[in-house]
């Protein structure tokens, strides 16, 4: 199985046990993943480019990044799920139309 | 090849043919991500619910959704390859820690 | 009057010449803020400082950042009227809390 | 003086007494003010509009919500001095150009 299936799985399975799922609205999954993407950039926001590279470098920086960047991921696939949207399927697609839009130097 | 590896591969050779490697840092990339994350909240504000899962069905809000999800994905990829984050284990590491934090109801 | 307060009475009018109170929960435009702030951060997220600096003096970059901080503004205006939060109030205790949290350099 | 022109100057001498000066670029605060509006949104997105009504009149939400939209409107004061904007005069154009934009109900 597609690891994001999976995750689209676990996550399911999560929200049914703890009995979540009345609140997994597109709206509210919108909310939560916007609200993890601004812990995201918070992460990053007083550090120059070499700040980041030594904080990745360390450690403890890239663990809090692959945190934050967890949530994001969860609550993106959890809402594309609610949706009924192929998030591998778009982004795909997302690409190509990219690919035309912005053609490549020669 | 898993889907998001693949997808990460594509990416990389996006920005390789366009010389965009450059902007590519983490801190630019948190920038793209939390402004995408911000169109997607924006395609649901002012909708209820019920307009929501109506929009869904007819399509064209499924298709905006769709685009924008998959920004974000691309991204959110783009963005942990560049820290040499593993997306996909994190977000398995996340819900397991989940799990733990909030137990099921029994 | 205050400017924001002023700002707080235009946007009622606003909204009730259009009838769209009904669409200004605090849910909704928190979310119209989140949006906002996104594409603020848009804005800036592939220029270098320098890129910034120079595009400030030229007038199209202060233009569209005026025109996105203006965006967030009156979402953030609007929300706190209808929680019946005071913004400058809230601002300047803020101020003071950070003051204590973090004790200038002597 | 104006209450936001009060603010601003207190941010500065804020910045000034810790030598942070430095970290405040329109990049960086543009990513601040995201991160806190990431904040805001968070605390109301498990929330019906009943549920935040009533978490309001209870007091608690109301100080959270208070303190998150004071973070929001800290950084936006002080990215727009930083740009040179003048917050209150780009509100109230944006005010007039959103009464042309969306015509009044008659």
């Amino acid at each position: 199985m597609d690891s994001v299936a999976r995750l689209g799985e676990r996550l399911q399975e999560f929200a049914a046990a703890r009995d979540w799922e009345q609140y997994h609205t597109p709206k509210n999954l919108a909310m939560a993943l916007s609200g993890e993407a601004g812990e995201l950039v918070a992460e990053l926001q007083w550090l120059s480019d070499d700040e980041t590279k030594a904080g990745l470098a360390e450690g403890p920086l890239k663990e809090r990044l692959a945190d934050e960047a967890a949530d994001v991921m969860l609550n993106l696939v959890r809402l594309t799920d609610m949706c009924g949207i192929d998030l591998i399927e778009a982004a795909n697609a997302k690409i190509e139309r990219n690919e035309t839009r912005f053609p490549p130097k020669t």
